[in-house]
C-alpha cells in the first residue's frame, strides 16, 4: 500500500537519467566526452577532471583609483556580485551574448596562449604574461597592477558580509600566502578535495593602445596568493585588458571565458589542448552546442534558476552523434531509453531458479555474506537521528492503528497489542529479513480486512480470536507455498494500474473511515438544538420514606413529550449526574445523559490536526527557516499535530473521547491470556473453513508486501546488498503465525515509513557547487537502526499513562491526513484532475505530449469505474472477497491491451513483462515515422511558474 | 486604506515598462527598430507592420508515401505538434541550435531569394520557385508535390481535435479556395485583422541531388489556398528541401526561419529588404542579439514557458546603442527609467494654481467637457456584468460594515443606515465626482475612528449623534478649507512608507477585531466544562399559595457552590426557560441561561467562512475550470463564503447570534427621527469642542480619500478623462455634512472595491497570439455603472427579511479574510517574511539586489517599531489621536533620510518630491561606478518554480 507523503520520501535523485556523480565532478571524461578535434580514446576510463572554481576579477575605477574587484564566480552556475546589496546573487544559468563569444575568439586568436606554463607563483606568472609584446615601462606598470590584491566579497554564514582585503593598497606585492579570510571562506568547505581554481581578469586600462589577451594553463596548479577568494591551486589564468572604448565588452568577454571554463566538455578539451588551434576548436565545439533564444522573445537579462536536472553528458554525446552520423538505428533510442527507465530491469533476485525454495535459499546465501557488515555499517552518527525519527513515526503509527484496530475489533486488539506486536514482529524482521531497511507495521489493507473478518465473525457469532488464529495458520501455510514456488517473481505483473487501484481504494477507505468515525461522534454526543428540548436535568433524592415522586409526560402542542414532575416533599439538587448517583440520588431529565459541546469540539480537533499536519508538510518545501528546522517540522508533522491536538484538548479540559489504553501489561480484552486457545467456542470444522478467508488474506498480504518490496528495492536507490523478496515473504509468514497465536495484529511492510527510514539514511555528497543539488550516493544499509527502533517501541508499552490523554478525533484527523496525502501522490489523481482542466491550462506532462487527450480520459475513466466497482463490492456483504477483486485488477489491465495501443500503455502505465520484447517490432507505426520528435522531450519537465513581477500596488 | 485583494485587482499590465501595443502587433516600427543595415529613418511613424502567422509544413514519409504535415506554428511563441497526442503543445519560447542558423544562412546565400514576387496564387508561386535551377522533370515533380494539400491539426474548442484535409490525396491541384475547416479554425478569430501568414516548407526529398532553398516575399499578400491552416493572405514563403543526408537538419532550419520571421525586428528588416545582402544582414543582426545558454548547464530540449513580460523594443534598441556607441550619459538610463517608473510624474491635476479653489474650478472645467460621454460610454454589454459584480460587492460591504458599525455604536448606525447611506452618498458621488469610477464605502479607518468617538462620548456621557453631527460639520468645513487651499497637491508626500504603515495598522485592527469579537462570543455562550457545574435547569412553578420553595447553596468540597432545593409540594417541569417563563414558572439552575454548542459552532462558522473565502481567492489562479468560472468564483469569494456560512447555520438551525436588521424602514436606534437634532442633551460648547476630534478625523479622511485617489489615477491605468482630486474631496466634504445630519455612516473612497470596479470595466485586445497575455487598452470611464449599482443598493434596503439570517461569526470570518488579504498584499509584509528566511532561500527581489540585507532589515524593523507604537497609542486612552500619529509617519519617513542613502530609499520606498531632482547628482558614488550593473536587471523578475518532475512512486 502506498501511504502518505510517499512523494516527499521519494529519495532517489529526481533526475533518473542523469549520471549525477559524473556531472557533479564537473567533468565529462567518465562518459567519454566528444571534443571534436581532441577526442582521445585512450583517455576514456581515466580519473575524472578536478572540479573548477572560476572567479572573474574586474578592474574598476579607471581613470581615478584602479582596483580589482571580484564581480562574478562560477562552479556550475553563475553567481554575480550584487554591488549595491553587497551579496552574491542566487546561482543561475549563465546567459551570454553571441558577439562576446566571437570577440573573445578573435582576442584569443591574436593574443598570448601559454599552455603548460611552468610558473610557480603569481609573480612568475605575471612576469610570463607581461614579458611578451609589451614595452618595458608598460610591462612594469601592468605587473604592479596585476599584483595588486583584489577585493573579494566573502559571505560568511552571518548576515553581515565580510569584505576580504579591506585595505587593498596596503598589501605588499610579495605577500603571496593566502589570507585568513580566504581560509575561512565557507565556499572552501563546499568544494570537493582536489578542486582547482581559474582566475579571469578583465578591465579597461587607459594606457593600453591595443587590447591585450592572455590565456594560461599552468603545468602544475599553483595557489596564486589572494587572487581568488578560495585558497585553491589555480590551473587556468586569463587576462583580457584593453582601452576603454569597448565599454561593457570586457566584462562580457570575461564572463564568456568563465562560462566556457565551467562547461565540462570545453574544460576537458582545454586541459588536453596542445596548441592555440585546439583551444579555438574547443570554443567552436562549444558554439555548436549552445542553445539560442531569440532576442524578441526572451529578455537576455532574465536570470534562469538552475534546473533540477542537467543535460547528461551522455545525451550531449548522443545528440552530437545524431547530428554527425544520424544513423537510422540511433533514432530508436528514445523509446529504448524509456524502456530501460520505466521498467525495473529483471533483477537477479526476481529470476526463477526452478527449484523448491530455490529463491529463498539464494536470498539467504546472498544475505549471509553481508550479515556482519549489516551491523558494522551502522556506526555513523546519522544513524542516531534516523533512530529517533523512525521511532517517533513507528510509535505514532502504533498508536493510530492500535486505536483503530481496537475499535474495529471491539478490543480484541488494542493499543497495547499494537505496541507489543510491532516491537516483536519488527525486531524479528530486522534481524532475519532480506531487506532489513523495511519497517514492518500495521497497514491499511490488513486493517480493512481485519475489520471485515471481525464483522463476519460477529455476524455469525463466532469466537473471534480462535477463528483468527486458524486464518493466520492458513495464511502462513499459503505464504510458505508461495515462497516454495518462488511466486514472488510474479510481482512484475503488478503494473502501475494495479498499484494505483490498490492505493486509491485503500486511501479512499482511510478518508471515508476518518470522516465517518468523526461524524459518528456527533451521534454519540448529540448537538443540542433549540427545538430538541434536551434542556433540564435535576438530581432527585428519594423522600424519607424511600419513595420517589412520579414523573408525568405532557404532550405539548406539536412538540415532543416533556417530562414534568409533581414532586412530593423531596430534596432535589442540581448535582451533575455522576455525583448525584454517588450520593444516592437519581438524575432525572433529558439532558442528564448528553454532554454538550463535545461534538463541535471534536470536529474542531479533527480539522485542526488534519490542517496542521498538512500545513507542516508544506513547510518542508517553503522558503522559511533553515533547512534543518524545516526538515524537522516536515518529518514530524504527524507527531506535532497530535501534540497540538492533545494540548488544545487538555487546555479546554472537555470530556472528549480518548484513546483507550490498558493500565497494566495484559491483553486489552478482559479475560484472555496471551496465548489464543486453538478452538474456543467455535466448532472444529471452522479451523478448516478458515482456509477460505485465509486465501483472500494471503493474496492481500502478498500484494501489500511485494508492492512495497518492489518500491524499496528500486534501482534508483542504489542499494548494494540486494533485495530478498522470498526471504522477506518467508519472514512475514513466520511472524504471521506468531502474532496469530499471541492474538497480536498482523504485520507487513509499510511503504511510507520504510521509505522514510531509507531517506533518513541516505548518503549524499556534502561538497557541492552553489545552485547544484547534493548528489545521492546510496543508503546506509544495515540492520541496527531498525532493531533499536523496535526495541524502543517495545519499551514504550509503559507509555500508557501518557497515551490515554490522546483524544480520538485527533487520531481521526491524522488518518484523514494520511489518506489524503496517499491519494494525492499517485499519477491517477493527476489524471483525474485533468478531467477538470480545460486543455489550454493543462500542465505540460510528458504523458499529454504523447497520448491523445481523449485516450487519457478513457484510461482514467476505466480506472474510476474499477475503483467504483471495488467500492461497491466493499460495501456489500461480499466485502470480504475484496482482495480477490484487487487481484482482478491485473486481469482488467490485461484486457486493456485490446483497447489501447502498446505505445499508449507505455505512457499511461507500464508494460507487462511479455510485452516488453515485442514493442519495437509491432504496433508503433503511426508514432514511428515521427519517432524523431521524441528526442525533443526533455529529460526534465521544465514547468516553471509564471515569472513573478514585484510591483507594489500601494 | 488598502483593502484585500488589491494585488489581484491590480489591473494594469504586469509589465509596466513594455509598450505592449507595439509588441503585440509583432512589429517594432513604432519604436524605431534598428536593423543595422536597413535603418530607414523615414519609416519612423509609419503604421505598424501586420502581425505574422508562421506555419511550418514538413514533408514526411520519404521514400514511401510523401505528405505534407504542419508540425509547428508561431505567432509570438512556438507551438509544436505533439504527434502522438494529436494536440498542439503549450506555447513556449522557441530555442534554436546555433548550427541550424548558420546552415540556414549558407543555404539562403546560395539559394533563390525572390523579393516582391508578383505571384497571385499558389500555382504561380510554385511555378516561380521551381522554374529556376532545376531540370524540367524535376521541376514538374516538385510542383506536383508543392501543390499537394498539407495536413493541418485544427484544434477546435471541443476535446476531439479535427484533422484538416483528411484525404490529402483526393484534393485536386487547382482547388485553391480556402477550406471550410480553415475558416472554422478558432485561431483565425484570435489573430487581429490585417494579420498575414508565412509558410515554411521543409523536408527530405530523395530525388534531389542538391539542397534547394528559396525565400520569397510576395509583393501583395495572397491567400495560398490550403497551404496554411488559417485562410490569411501569405506574405512570405520559404522552401528548404534537400537529400535525406542532413537528417533532422531541415526541420531545424525550418524552425530557424520561422523563429526569425516571428522576431519583430528581423521581420521589419525583411519587409524592407531590397536584395539578398539585406536579408543576410538582418539575419546577422538577429544573431548579434540572441541569448546564448551553455550546453552543459541547460537542456536544449526543455521548453521555456512564455515570460509575462517581453523585452521591449525600446530596450533592445538602447542596448544596441550602448553596445555600439556606449556614450557615458547613456549609462545613467536605468536609474532614470526607475525614476519615471516609480514616481507618478506630477500630473496636471496635482499642480498648484495658487488661487483659492483654483484646483476645484479646474477640475470642474475639465470634467464638464466629458460629462455627456460619461453616460454614452456606458452603452456596452460589459457594463452589465460590472454592475452585477460591483453591486454584490457593495452590498456585502454594506452588510459587513453595517453589522460592525451597529455593534461599535450600539445601534446608532446599523445595517439599514449603512444601506441607505451607501446608496445616497455613492449615487451622489457618482453623479458629481471628478473620478466617477471611485466607489464610496465605509472604510476601515473611519470605522475605527467612529468606534473611538463612540467610546469617548459614552465614557463622558455625551449624546452621541448630536456630538457626531458637529464633528461632521467641522470636518466638512476643514475639508472645504483643504479644497480651497489646494492641499491635495501635498498627496505626493505620502510615500509607500506612509501608505504601508496606514494599511498595516488598519489591517491589524481588522484581524484583531475579527478574532476578538469571535472570542467574545465564547464568553457570551460559555463552553460547558465537566468541572464547571453548569448542569441542570428546571422550571419551577409556585405552589398553590403562591410561595416558592427556598433554594439553598451547598458548598461541596473544593468545588463551587451548588444549588440545591428543598422543594415543597410544588410542580416542576423541565420546560426550556422561555416557555417556562411564559407559563408562569421560573427557571432555576445554573444551566438555564447558557446555550450549549453555540461557541464552538460559531468558531466553526468563522473558520469555514474565512478558509472558504481564502480558498476561492486561490481558485482564480488555479488551472481548474474554464477562466470564466474561475473568475466568478474568485470575484464572488466573499459572497459565496457568506452564503456557505448561512447555509451551514440554517442546516443545523442553532441559535447563533444573527445580524440585527430592522424590520421596518426607520432608524435602527429606537426613538430617533431621520434628522439629528443639533444639540440634544449636550451642552452648547460641545459644538465648538467638536472641532478638535473633527481635526483628527479630517486628517484621516484626507489621507484615506487621497491615497485611494492616487492609486486609482495611476498612469498605468491609462485613464483618458483625467483625475479630480479637489472635486473628489469637495464631494466627500459635502456628503460628510449630509450623512452627519441624517445620522448615517461617513463615506470615503474604498480602494479595493474601486479597483475591482475598474477591473470589471477594463478594455483588452481580444485577438492575441497563443501564449501572449491579452493587452490592456484602457478603462470604460463612465458614471452609469456606479450610479446603477447604488440605486440597486438603495432598493436592497428591503432585503432585511433575508439579511436577518446571516450569522455574525460568518461576517467576522469575512473581516478576518479582508484583513489578512490586505496585510499580505503589501511589500512591508514581504520584507517581514525576509526576516524569517535564511539569505540562501530568499527570493530574487530587485530590492535585495541593490540594498544590503541588514539595511533592508533595519528599514523593516523601523516600520515594525512605528507600527508597534501606533498600536500602543491605539490601545491607550489617547487612542483618538491616532490619525495624528498616522500623519507622523510622514515625519518619520523624512528623518529616515538621515539614516538611509537616497539610493537605498529609492529601492525601499519612494523619494519625496524635492529629492527627485537631486538624486543623480549626489550620494550615488558608490553605486555609480557600478551603474552598468543595473542594466543587467531584467524588466521582469524571472522566478520560476523548480522544474516539476513527474515520477510515480508506486
Amino acid at each position: 500500500m502506498k501511504l502518505p507523503g510517499q512523494e516527499e520520501f521519494d529519495i532517489s535523485n529526481a533526475c533518473e537519467n542523469v549520471p549525477v556523480g559524473e556531472v557533479d565532478s564537473g567533468s565529462g571524461s567518465g562518459s567519454s566526452p566528444d571534443g571534436p578535434s581532441n577526442t582521445d580514446s585512450r583517455e576514456l576510463g581515466v580519473p575524472k577532471d578536478p572540479l573548477l572554481f572560476i572567479q572573474l576579477n574586474e578592474l574598476l575605477g579607471w581613470p581615478q583609483a584602479l582596483e580589482w574587484r571580484e564581480t562574478g564566480r562560477w562552479v556550475m552556475f553563475e553567481e554575480k556580485l550584487e554591488v549595491g546589496a553587497g551579496r552574491w546573487s542566487a546561482p543561475h544559468v549563465p546567459t551570454l551574448a553571441l558577439p562576446s563569444l566571437h570577440k573573445l575568439r578573435s582576442l584569443l586568436a591574436e593574443g598570448l596562449v601559454l599552455l603548460d606554463c611552468p610558473a610557480q607563483s603569481l609573480l612568475e606568472l605575471v612576469e610570463q604574461v607581461t614579458r611578451v609584446e609589451l614595452s618595458q615601462e608598460l610591462g612594469e606598470q601592468l605587473q604592479a597592477l596585476l599584483l595588486q590584491r583584489p577585493q573579494h566579497l566573502i559571505q560568511t554564514t552571518r548576515t553581515r558580509p565580510c569584505w576580504g582585503s579591506a585595505h587593498p593598497r596596503e598589501a605588499s606585492h610579495d605577500e603571496e600566502a593566502p589570507l585568513k579570510e580566504q581560509h575561512q571562506n565557507p565556499l572552501t568547505q563546499k568544494l570537493p578535495p582536489g578542486a582547482e581554481a581559474a582566475a579571469v581578469l578583465v578591465g579597461e586600462l587607459g594606457f593600453l593602445a591595443q587590447p591585450l589577451g592572455a590565456f594560461v594553463r599552468l603545468r602544475d596548479p599553483v595557489v596564486l596568493g589572494p587572487l581568488t577568494e578560495v585558497p585553491l591551486p589555480s590551473r587556468f589564468f586569463c587576462l583580457l585588458l584593453g582601452p576603454p572604448a569597448l565599454g561593457r565588452g570586457y566584462h562580457e568577454m570575461g564572463r564568456a571565458v568563465a562560462v566556457l571554463l565551467s562547461d565540462p566538455q570545453f574544460q576537458w578539451s582545454v586541459r588536453r589542448a596542445s596548441n592555440l588551434h585546439d583551444l579555438l576548436a574547443a570554443l567552436d565545439a562549444f558554439l555548436e552546442e549552445v542553445t539560442v533564444l531569440p532576442p524578441g522573445r526572451w529578455d537576455p537579462t532574465a536570470r534562469i534558476p538552475p534546473p533540477k536536472c542537467l543535460p547528461s553528458q551522455h545525451k550531449r554525446l548522443s545528440s552530437h552523434l545524431r547530428e554527425v552520423g544520424g544513423s537510422f538505428g540511433r533514432r530508436r533510442a528514445p523509446a529504448e531509453d524509456r524502456h530501460s527507465h520505466r521498467l525495473h530491469a529483471p533483477s537477479p533476485e526476481l529470476q526463477r531458479t526452478g527449484r523448491l525454495f530455490g529463491g529463498l535459499v539464494q536470498d539467504v546465501r546472498r544475505k549471509a555474506s553481508w550479515y556482519p557488515s549489516d551491523f558494522l555499517d551502522a556506526l555513523h552518527p546519522q544513524c542516531f537521528s534516523a533512530v529517533l525519527y523512525i521511532y517517533l513515526a513507528t510509535v505514532t503509527n502504533a498508536i493510530t492503528f492500535g486505536g483503530l484496530l481496537g475499535e474495529a475489533t471491539n478490543g480484541a486488539q488494542g493499543v497495547l497489542e499494537s505496541f507489543l506486536g510491532t516491537a516483536v514482529a519488527g525486531a524479528a524482521f530486522c534481524l532475519m529479513a532480506g531487506q532489513p531497511l523495511t519497517i514492518l507495521s500495521s497497514t491499511g489493507p490488513v486493517l480493512v480486512f481485519e475489520r471485515l473478518l471481525f464483522s463476519f465473525s460477529r455476524d455469525y457469532s463466532l469466537d473471534y480470536l480462535p477463528f483468527r488464529l486458524w486464518v493466520g495458520i492458513w495464511v502462513a501455510t499459503f505464504c510458505l507455498v508461495l515462497v516454495a514456488t518462488e511466486a514472488s517473481v510474479l510481482v512484475r505483473y503488478f503494473t502501475r494500474f494495479t498499484e494505483e487501484g490498490f492505493c486509491a481504494l485503500i486511501s479512499l477507505i482511510f478518508i471515508y473511515d476518518a470522516v465517518g468515525k468523526m461524524l459518528s461522534l456527533t451521534r454519540a454526543y448529540p448537538i443540542q438544538r433549540p427545538g430538541s428540548l434536551t434542556y433540564g436535568c435535576l438530581c432527585q433524592f428519594p423522600d424519607p420514606g424511600g419513595n420517589e415522586s412520579q414523573w408525568t409526560r405532557t404532550k405539548l402542542k406539536d412538540r415532543d413529550d416533556i417530562l414534568s414532575v409533581d414532586l412530593g416533599l423531596v430534596n432535589a439538587s442540581l448535582l451533575p449526574p455522576p455525583e448525584c448517583a454517588q450520593r444516592g440520588g437519581r438524575p432525572r431529565g433529558p439532558s442528564c445523559h448528553t454532554v454538550p459541546d463535545i461534538a463541535f469540539f471534536s470536529l474542531l480537533l479533527f480539522l485542526t490536526s488534519f490542517l496542521f499536519a498538512t500545513a507542516l508538510k508544506y513547510v518542508k518545501t517553503s522558503r522559511f527557516f533553515p533547512s534543518v528546522v524545516r526538515k524537522v517540522l516536515g518529518d514530524f508533522s504527524s507527531v506535532l499535530a497530535i501534540l497540538l491536538g492533545c494540548g488544545l484538548d487538555a487546555f479546554l479540559g472537555l470530556a472528549t473521547p480518548k484513546l483507550m489504553v490498558p493500565r497494566e501489561f495484559k491483553p486489552t480484552l478482559p479475560g484472555r491470556g496471551w496465548l489464543v486457545s486453538p478452538f474456543g467456542a467455535n466448532p472444529w470444522w471452522l479451523s478448516v473453513a478458515a482456509a477460505l478467508p485465509a486465501l483472500l488474506l494471503s493474496i492481500l498480504i502478498f500484494m501489500d508486501q511485494q508492492i512495497t518490496a518492489v518500491i524499496l528495492n528500486r534501482a534508483e536507490y542504489r542499494l548494494r546488498k540486494g533485495a530478498g523478496f522470498h526471504l522477506d515473504l518467508f519472514c512475514v509468514a513466520v511472524l504471521m503465525l506468531l502474532t496469530s497465536v499471541l492474538g497480536l495484529p498482523w504485520y507487513v511492510s509499510a511503504t511510507v515509513i520504510s521509505l522514510a527510514h531509507m531517506d533518513s539514511l541516505r548518503r549524499e555528497s556534502r561538497a557541492c557547487a552553489p545552485g547544484e543539488p547534493p548528489s545521492f550516493l546510496g543508503i546506509r544499509e544495515q540492520r541496527l537502526t531498525g532493531l533499536v527502533v523496535f526495541i524502543l517501541t517495545g519499551i514504550s508499552i509503559f507509555l500508557a499513562p501518557v497515551l490515554k490523554f490522546i483524544p480520538m478525533p485527533v487520531l481521526y484527523g491524522i488518518f484523514l491526513y494520511m489518506g489524503v496525502a496517499a491519494i494525492s501522490s499517485i499519477q491517477f489523481m493527476k489524471r483525474v484532475q485533468l478531467l477538470l482542466m480545460p486543455a489550454k491550462y493543462q500542465p505540460d506532462l510528458l504523458l499529454l505530449r504523447h497520448v491523445p487527450l481523449n485516450r487519457v480520459h478513457l484510461f482514467t475513466a476505466i480506472q474510476l469505474a474499477c475503483l467504483g466497482l471495488l467500492w461497491i463490492i466493499k460495501s456489500t456483504p461480499a466485502a470480504i472477497i475484496f482482495p480477490l477483486m484487487l487481484l482482478g485488477l491485473v486481469g482488467v489491465r490485461k484486457t486493456l491491451e485490446w483497447v489501447f495501443s502498446p505505445q499508449e500503455l507505455l505512457w499511461l502505465d507500464e508494460l507487462m513483462p511479455e510485452k516488453e520484447r515485442n514493442i519495437p517490432e509491432k504496433g508503433l507505426e503511426p508514432e514511428y515515422s515521427f519517432s524523431r520528435s521524441d528526442s525533443e522531450d526533455s529529460e526534465l519537465m521544465y514547468q516553471p511558474k509564471a515569472p513573478e513581477i514585484n510591483i507594489s500596488v500601494n
